[in-house]
């Protein structure tokens, strides 16, 4: 069945009403997934609302839960997700960052006690739209080791950045720390072909091509030991400097078993207007004409948005049905 | 010939101050390249002093700039170096940082019309030693095209992070978005050997394993598409945001013709105590024990320069005779 954007975000929030989830925070969740159909990031979007309507069921995460925020100077902003959806806590920090940063030049949100953040790129997309040049850091459930390491310590720790172009879509780059995403090995082992040896180790931390051992193993940080280095950036700056879990603390984003994931996120606005202006920018976007192949990354997402919204979303049956039975 | 910390210090200031730079760039130059051989960076160290004097020279970096700040907003610094060293901005940018970061929770400073700025992590390093986390951005000029492109646009734009942990080193990264630097390639074509093929490309932006083609075409970024993109993202922040120019439009760092670079750099700081404090930075530090050979980046710059600092600097005699000569 096909979904309007207006339908479809109506179904997220009255499956999670359904859910022991707050009115007020299951729209905050139906915002994010909607705008990641609307992104193309699928994975994101409406095939989280069984997991997630579970873990509120659960009590994993605290559908009820107000976000509350807390600012100790003038530049920067802490939000408590209590332990609820990452959503309603993001919208905090989305409401806060704007003006904030006008202000002051730059301001720092970050996120604690929170969960999966999405589509990182529609938070900085958003603030680029609003002049800002903008950074998004997430932590995630651990996958990879660091370099040399045995044991996974990091997840794989998305980093987002956005800046507005005059005349075009804003930049947006939004990028996880892995080679891969770990579907591309779920994809391989369906298939029966082996992978690349750069994209996960076996449980021991040696590379394999084999996809089966590598779902038992961890994910490879993309561009090795300078992957694994980011992936610690991240890791400090979205989690331990907000006093979330670190990635090797928090359960996973999916089942409905066991304590909150507690991961953090942290979000950055510079006003372009307090440094060089935003001329400089629009100045680089235009070098990346006639150059080869090159594609100023973000320029597609107004396309797939606009299709989104006229041809809607498609659910499928066994979805639809598993969606319809949650919380009844 | 072996020299102290203090006598290198000496000859790199009176190099250049025959060299048309004014005794304080000369200082602040001193400073960084002795910090670069503390730092066990030799290629960012006494090394370069031939062509930096060489610059200063020709009129190519101005020795007797006079870098300004410019604050516009309580958290946002937009320095000009003036076309001079890079080192005297950002000792500007370095000695705001701090209290601006303290008061507003986060603070940036920009550095415009630039010049190259040696070793990121020294920056981020004092910062972090401070209490601060850090972050450092630098455009460098064009030697990767960005993904799909045909053309040298970006170039190995160095990020580099710092953060405090408690009885410990900071934590230190500093890489570049290239696999390699370049230096590898240089070594690689001396020896004849081949190198891998995600080195470079050749002029074509075809990937090669020819080390004499790699030096006549482009350096691949590391991890592929995402390296080129958070190239992108270092060249919005470092260079297209404070208006200097982009690694396609700087001139190079060594030669002492032409134009001069005008690259730029931005470096960012957050005081913990505005977050979620520091504790959970010494948290993350501490789960990298007993983690197989996984080593914390950072804690081996402390030993180095005891080491420098014991033993002193060592000046092959060409070196030396080369810097000799310079302004006479």
């Amino acid at each position: 069945m096909t979904l309007s954007v207006a339908e479809a975000h109506e179904l997220v929030v009255q499956t999670l009403v359904r859910c022991r989830t707050a009115h007020s925070n299951a729209v905050s969740v139906a915002d994010a997934l909607i705008a990641a159909e609307r992104a193309g990031q699928v994975g994101h979007g409406l095939r989280r609302v069984p997991s997630y309507a579970g873990q509120a069921l659960s009590g994993k995460v605290d559908g009820q839960a107000q976000a509350s925020a807390d600012q100790h100077k003038p530049g920067a902003l802490m939000v408590d997700a209590g332990h609820g959806f990452a959503y309603p806590a993001l919208a905090l920090a989305m409401d806060w960052l704007p003006e904030a940063a006008k202000t002051q030049g730059i301001a720092v949100a970050g996120i604690t006690r929170s969960h999966h953040a999405g589509v990182a790129g529609w938070f900085v997309e958003r603030l680029a739209a609003d002049g800002l040049v903008a950074l998004m850091f997430a932590n995630t459930p651990a996958a990879m080791a660091p370099w040399g390491g045995a044991r996974p310590l990091f997840g794989t720790n998305p980093i987002a950045f956005g800046a507005l172009i005059e005349n075009a879509a804003p930049m947006v780059v939004d990028l996880s720390l892995s080679t891969v995403a770990r579907g591309k090995i779920m994809a391989a082992a369906q298939k029966g072909e082996a992978i690349p040896g750069d994209w996960a180790t076996d449980a021991d931390g040696h590379p394999t091509t084999d996809p089966a051992l590598a779902l038992k193993g961890m994910m490879q940080p993309m561009g090795g030991a300078k992957g694994a280095a980011l992936a610690l950036m991240v890791e400090v700056l979205a989690a331990a400097l907000v006093g979330a879990n670190t990635g090797s603390e928090a359960s996973d984003f999916f089942g409905a078993e066991g304590a909150p994931p507690g991961t953090g996120q942290l979000l950055l606005a510079i006003d372009p207007g307090a440094m060089g202006g935003s001329a400089g920018i629009t100045r680089l976007a235009g070098l990346f004409q006639d150059n080869g192949d090159a594609r100023l990354p973000g320029q597609r997402r107004q396309q797939i948005a606009a299709r989104v919204d006229a041809e809607g979303i498609e659910l499928d049956a066994d979805l639809a049905k598993q969606i319809d039975a949650l919380g009844r």
